[in-house]
């Protein structure tokens, strides 16, 4: 019985376990605005797609990083010869930026191939300091529908970082969206310093009140975790009757409204601080790792209050939040990783009460992603 | 022909074959005694399960080491709350290390999951200084069936180390085992300087004499090596008539008696001193691991006698014996396992007469392990 | 219409896809001949066998690196007791060099097993400061067919190096032959220091007059690639029509004929100077890996000359040439190798005019090879 239970859940989020490489069709980050600078192309790695993002007179390009000759890697030694194309080091095919199209052959001018062909390009937009690519089919979608609420608000100032973690992109959603993991963050320097309170978890209450998702057409698809909401915060930790530990009590409450959306981004409101929201990506990379994109918004009035803010980003917050208190979230992806490696985590996890949040993703995630990578797409 | 009598003899020892991950439902050393305090959780890995050893009052427990819930790794970060729990890093789901009970969870203590499921405990006992899992179903067999005779004899002490070699358990066994391999020993500083008769190897006289299985039933299994008695040893090495080399004609005469039991574990006697027992286990670990875990055993009449011992171990055999010594037989598994890496070993190998006690032992595993460790068991 | 093309080119070269490991029943280069001493056997990988060579009496002998016994890498520890045999380390098992016949076992002198095994021996022979060793069945061909024309001329000395490549060997052949890569070295040293003409690369004309293949029989068989003859050199190279790179304009013409010969050895005349012929060698290691062998020839008329050449060999060519020059070729084959790793890049390449000598050279290399090493030969 428990088994056919665990059947019938897994299939409805079947979809979902078979976007390992991630979904397409959907915008992601891969580079800060400010780590692409001009005519200095930088190669990233997307649904296990290499790609090459380059900034000509301001505006971005992405082509696929590899030739259509013999497929060597383009950026492997990077030769623009003109603004607005890049050739191939081996043989000299030369593409251009915004089309991809083979415009010249330079070891052979007159090759029938040239103006035949094109190397792929991708979308990609620059938002809020953030380099976005599309890689999919046909038109993009609207960027704001790939977004939490509110993160492209005109007066939201946002900073952030990114690094690599040796974990799925589903690990890494899965983590970040566990509302009841705050158990790991216990001992952590940014709560007990910032007098922040935090339970060691929650007891919930109706089910039916846990989450609430969002999906209208047009807009950013989405779960809120209402565990905050609809529960009793535990802070005494008892084992067989004993109190055995405390979660903090401090003053600060925060984390009040968390939200996880399509294709894979968190958001966490307010955060680490009562004026600051987090906003976090878990990028695809490949199987085994994703880009666990990081940042930080903050309403603000002046061109002052944002430089402010970005002072305080980089003074304070990205030691304190994004590295300090995240890297246990990172130690816990890494941790459950070979767990779901190859499959069996899915259906031999026990989930519990609170797991219910990443349940209502995973369908959500299954119903409304807008295609899956397969191997077959690189 | 010669392909008809190996498969004919690769069918006697099938089992064995398939016994890559080890056998279940035996008794393995994992580690020292010493080398595991009071309430200081030890992670060890044995038959490819990664176990959880812990010490309670003295007594010792052992239990799978990984979560139920999202099957994260507890020794990542070990959580001992209260003095009979562990707690999962992650969420806090708090398990009994006697029953393995899921007693608690601590960020939810109204969970349906509390008191529903337990997390895999494992048999332990301590002996000779040793820490012994059972990896298996059912009620554990008695630890005298699985270790040599003698071994557990009220007045022998036992002092030993262990090591990890990059080698199938078989293999480790196998290089053992094998009396013939007394060559690679030629030129060993024990040998020389211990004054010990060591031949180059063996002419076998009657091949039915050649070994000797004990299986009665409630006793250990293991198989007898009666190369030294029943062949003439080879103290001239000889190469198309010509003498090219010569055995160590030393005055002690050791390693009389040579015995492999069930699941794994040599005896020789004596070793490598006339007044001293060596005993030794290739404890599988993974397909390509194994755990060498060597010991001396000494009868000794007193506590000073077996101080003595100690100081006389730890200064004298460990560098020159389990050392010095053995390392030639650590070098030589690690060049055999990429031939058997692949299975091809088994039919390929060309045997000769000094094996004999090689095959009788794989027959003898086939027909009397009590169960082979599969995939399907992790 | 493309991929039916794609896919009848393919079908023409089909043997050739298959040859990962290399074409049996040829000759290879392996070692320098000053890299063998007397009675010091070295170990080699070709084709994916383990090889040990010696030199005895300044004759040279190759077996197998692997025991019969069980499987040892007999060059784990090399243990020669006699003159005309290497005897196993593991248990004294004693081959002869010439035959491999066990003619010998060490530790048992009266084992049914001597004289009815022999381990397997392979042709090796040492030619122009050479040694070259054949992996095939029955008789060997004669090396004059294995080499490109003029190689073993009596009057050209040949001086050489070689250093292992981390892409398969067929990625190092058409690297090597590809005419249409000098794009690549146009900002060498050689190129600019020793006044080279050295265009971006060809506008080829007539396509049936762009290679010449040579198969007669008991000759070595080839292609030359014409390229340089029968089309147009490109020192302007243009982009979208404006200028934006150029040749070099150096007055030594080098490199006017250039062919690659079965089992993989290319022929460049002149190179990379007027007085002298580059000869070099793609040799099958491992699936992943080549052996990349360069040697220099020069027509000589006394050993003074000789002597002289070996000193500009050294203090010049190696790092002008074998090193500097070349080290754009290494680059470029480990840049190719994935995009073929799995098979995808033989149906996936877009090739172009001056493809057309590679695509002779597969075609070539697919009827005339005489065997492709299979997995089931190793």
């Amino acid at each position: 019985m428990a088994d056919s239970i665990a059947e019938r859940r897994t299939k409805a989020w079947e979809p979902y376990i078979h976007a390992k490489l991630g979904f397409r069709n959907h915008w992601y980050p891969v580079l800060l605005a400010s780590e692409i600078a001009e005519q200095t192309p930088v190669p990233v790695k997307l649904l296990s797609e290499k790609i090459l993002v380059n900034r000509i007179d301001g505006n971005l390009f992405a082509i696929k990083d590899r030739c259509l000759h013999r497929g060597v890697t383009l950026s492997d030694r990077i030769e623009c010869h003109s603004k607005h194309t890049i050739s191939c080091w081996y043989h000299g095919w030369t593409y251009r930026w915004d089309s991809g199209k083979l415009v010249d052959i330079m070891t052979n001018p007159s090759s029938v191939q040239i103006g035949r062909h094109a190397i792929r390009t991708y979308p990609v937009i620059e938002a809020k300091g953030l380099v976005f690519v599309y890689v999919g089919d046909g038109e993009p979608s609207d960027l704001a529908e790939d977004v939490p609420p509110g993160f492209l608000d005109a007066d939201r100032a946002i900073f952030g970082k990114h690094r690599l973690v040796e974990a799925n992109w589903r690990i890494g959603a899965e983590n970040g969206f566990d509302a009841g993991h705050v158990f790991i963050h216990k001992d952590s320097i940014l709560v007990k310093g910032n007098d922040i309170a935090l339970p060691l978890g929650f007891a919930p209450g109706d089910p039916d009140q846990l989450t609430r998702a969002e999906v209208a057409a047009g807009s950013p698809k989405g779960v809120y975790d209402l565990l905050g909401e609809h529960s009793i915060p535990v802070f005494e930790g008892k084992i067989e009757g004993e109190v055995a530990l405390m979660g903090n009590m401090g003053s600060k409450r925060v984390a009040t409204s968390i939200s996880i959306w399509l294709p894979g981004v968190l958001k966490v409101d307010p955060w680490p601080d009562p004026a600051l929201t987090q906003f976090e990506w878990y990028v695809p990379v490949d199987e085994t790792h994703h880009l666990y994109f990081q940042t930080l918004g903050k309403i603000v009035h002046s061109d002052e209050e944002e430089r402010a803010f970005e002072r305080e980003f980089h003074e304070k917050w990205v030691d304190l939040a994004l590295n300090g208190f995240n890297d246990d979230d990172v130690m816990a992806r890494t941790s459950m990783e070979p767990f779901y490696a190859n499959d069996r985590g899915w259906t031999e996890e026990i989930l519990f009460e609170s797991d219910r949040a990443i349940i209502e993703w995973r369908r959500l995630a299954s119903q409304h992603n807008r295609g899956i990578q397969q191997e077959a797409n690189l």
